[in-house]
């Protein structure tokens, strides 16, 4: 018997992991469940499973949980209590007594839950972990994590979105602990906004560039922005004692115009659902190898409580202007 | 009722094409046939399809020829005589007289036919003639293309391939005609081998290139070669009035290292299967839009015999050293 | 009569510049002076003028110093007492107050004094420059600047530079305030020795970055590193309103082996003698312009003043771990 | 003493090496004559030497010649009888046998004669021949060559240029001989006037292509236009049994814009001039060494007259559409 899996939330996301679910080889979409059951009917029929309601979704294997970040960690303890196999969003939570309280129920029922920390599938960053992993720049020095969204979301969203760093440079916090094979023990984070005025009424930034520091003296920069006109820019540089490695972005073909104004090449992929299409069914695909083969699976609750440690401590660092010891300790 | 589709020929791009339709939203594969009915059924079954005799692949509204190339025009035939739509993997034979003949009773009989040229829809090609089309280079004046394999076939493909020009540089002649708007007047070609003895001991080259010229002097420049040590190389560049448009290849990632020696970056894809993946699938798109729609297929069986009369004046111009005009009338 | 220049100092960058003002059309070179006399007649003579004594050097019409950085402030306060037309390599000084003092004497006595922060006349910089400048990306949000040099300079060197932020990072501080065209009202600093033990035990990093914040909120990410296998990295992105321009690393040739393990290029080049090449002599053609314009040269003393502020701030936060701000009222 | 070397012609090209010589350091420019005398004076002048007349020119150890082509054999004869070391602009001359005459007095008197090919010292192409020569790419199999000047020349220029192939593809046809290690024994060409019809009016062709095949059967593209609206166009490729070296395009900055339509590098750099300023550099030093050092200089006459022969060649093989084999014996 393949292993089932139900996928909770028809939006944007929840139709990405529904569809990878239904075109996996050796799993089975159980069904769809949203509270917006009309959304949850046409993605279920699109997929060719059942639309099934919230509480038949904890029947299945495994639960996929893609639906609104407030309702996440509710949807972890009973897929916890029904001893289902766990694949959550990230966030688990914006808030971290919350997140810790989630992740006590899980490691003392002891189900596997991996968090959708998509970034690490991609084709172009883990091999570069990979390589890096492998010896070809020696020891790692100083990380370079460039990423900038193509547009502001709209004020809603930013709104109940915990603010960039918690929505948004939460990803690259966890690719920088994934990259540097260390945790971080200082954090300092500046801040703007810049691109849209909205957002500061909001009481949120859309600029932003953040230093970490590991025990060891590792060095990371990353910045992000809430504009990029010319696509989803998504980059790592890894420079270590014996030379760099970097990933770039990605375009849609390899075409180049050259005319009297130079050279143009296409803009970078739009954004996330372009870019990581194959990094989220890599993810599904790590998701069922390791639940399938007993083994736990990562990015795990602990990956994606120490990602939303380093957030708050970035958002209080670009409050205060000063460094913060974030304490990483589950 | 979704259009069925049979698919006779369970080799290398047998096994493409029949995942393809297997995969495909709107059609439903009917089955696959080959000779070797082990391997028919092992592809079936891998397709969630049944195995079915060649006789009855005929059944089918559609039919996709992916057997060897000395069947292609008795199936062509047959599947004309039951009046299906068809799909044929290029050449439809190497043969002109019985390219001939089979394209006669497609016309005869009326029924849809398009040849298996894969590289007209490959995105980054298509996008160059898209944009082409739309003005962006103004007139065409001289094209380019590249197009070398990694490695030399087995010597016993070699023998019945028809040579370098039918068999490797048929795909270059069909886009230089897609590309290029207008029918070749002269054909210059030059050929050695280079690569593998085994080769000229079968009579055939493994080096060449050829020149083309239109009608209205637009030129042409094509060279192959069976080894290329980095990857399947693949470009076009086109250059009009108004600048030039070029294709290059594609890389497994983006990924580059950088040391003393230099900066590195990876291969490009290994072959076809790799760099045309999304181009089967567009193509089979293409047929499928144009069988459902009622409208002609392209590119066509026309098509496939003004390819074939381009080699073969290519073949003749490599042993005579001298320009030869070739008669494009269907 | 051609303006004179003396030049003092006939060390490694003393050879630059001396060459620089002999091979010049429109400027004499007056000699060169060094305490060492030997190394002054050899570069003398190798440049067609005579080696003259630092009294003499006085005596021309421009005086540029290319000496020890002990020296420079002396040099500087000698040739204004003369009123001569001064060129001083960066750094004026170590020490802030011996800076004041020096500007002071200058701007009493009105004569034009210029600091060699040679980047700014870098043809892929100045462009960038001059770019964003004309409009093309709107307003600018966020500058990243990456200098690596090849190798570690020798211990002795090091313990009397000042340390990395004043030595090293003090010209990306200056193409920061050159390139955001507003003064950092913060500066954060992160730094470790992760290079050369020799350089911690001498009391300075080799690994560092920075963060700067201005007034409007405009945001800036340093990083430097004395390691850099792959030759002199020195790239500048500028990211704004309406889009991105970057000026990337330049190499050798633009030579490209693809083999087995993919496409090799040059790597960059190796130092500032070959990067920066282009721009000692703009540098140089810049300060003889203003010089004979009767123009204040630019970047002046104050230029100078205020970058070295920016590397003590530097300093200190990487000391402290907070961030600092700097006053950088003249 | 150092070599003293005379420029005959005050032209365009004249001034690059009438500049060049007075910049080098080991020779001295006796002066620059031209019938046109005011040309003369005014470049002589800015080299800082004397205007002589061309009579007075042949009294210097070394004559350049960059005068009109037709002087061009009536100079090196003179420079011949005199015993003077010769650099002449190609080509010798345009007919074949005033070149043989030529030659055959060079040899007699056993004067050295380099003819300006000035690509064979471009450093990006030096450097792939030194590569290639040192075995990286294995065996040479395939060459492509492509050049394409920025914009046609004027209709006067065109009428005395002796056509395309021997003005312009001459270079591309010695570079092809230089590269290839082998002389061709069949060459085809095929060519047409697509950029300004005033060329075809005067006889002549403005886009041409061209195949060379050698001994051994190594193969070799070259494509030629007068338009090429992104700048001058030079490229060459050469693919071995171990892989590709190529070298590319230059540009005048590393400096990129994107936006929302993509990425935009610098257009290449725009013409001979800005592209193989170095070159004409290294080609004169190569000069200097060779004659200083009592070795025959390479380009020399032989080569002149071989890509004459290989330019008649192409010519009436573009008139004929037949493939022509050219005898190279000197």
């Amino acid at each position: 018997m393949p292993l089932s899996i139900s996928v909770i939330g028809a939006g944007r996301i929840g139709r990405i992991h529904a569809r990878n679910v239904a075109a996996h080889a050796s799993v089975r979409l159980a069904g769809v469940a949203d509270v917006d059951t009309a959304a949850a009917k046409a993605l279920s029929e699109a997929c060719g499973a059942p639309a099934i309601s919230v509480d038949e979704a904890f029947a299945a294997d495994a639960v996929l949980i893609a639906s609104p970040t407030p309702t996440h960690a509710d949807y972890i303890e009973r897929a916890t209590a029904a001893g289902r196999a766990i694949f959550c969003e990230k966030p688990i939570d914006l808030a971290v007594d919350r997140v810790r309280a989630c992740l006590k129920a899980v490691r003392d029922a002891q189900v596997p839950l991996m968090v959708g920390f998509n970034r690490r599938f991609d084709e172009h960053f883990a091999a570069l972990k990979r390589r890096m992993d492998g010896g070809e720049i020696g020891e790692l020095e100083l990380l370079t994590i460039i990423s900038r969204d193509p547009a502001p979301p709209p004020p809603a969203y930013v709104a109940t979105s915990g603010g960039l760093f918690r929505d948004m440079m939460i990803h690259d916090l966890d690719m920088a602990r994934f990259m540097l094979g260390e945790e971080p023990l200082a954090v300092h984070a500046a801040a703007s906004c810049l691109v849209d005025p909205s957002i500061a009424a909001a009481g949120d930034v859309d600029t932003a560039v953040v230093t970490l520091r590991t025990a060891s003296g590792k060095l990371c920069q990353i910045s992000n922005s809430r504009r990029a006109t010319y696509g989803y820019d998504q980059r790592i540089e890894a420079h270590g004692s014996k030379g760099l490695l970097r990933a770039g972005n990605v375009r849609a073909t390899t075409v180049e115009l050259a005319t009297e104004t130079g050279f143009l090449g296409d803009p970078v992929l739009p954004f996330f659902l372009e870019r990581y299409a194959a990094a989220y069914r890599a993810e599904l695909d790590a998701f069922i190898t390791a639940v399938t083969g007993g083994k736990a699976p990562r990015p795990d609750g602990g990956d994606g409580l120490k990602a939303l440690l380093l957030a708050d401590a970035a958002t209080r660092s670009a409050q205060t202007g000063q460094a913060v010891q974030p304490q990483l300790a589950d």
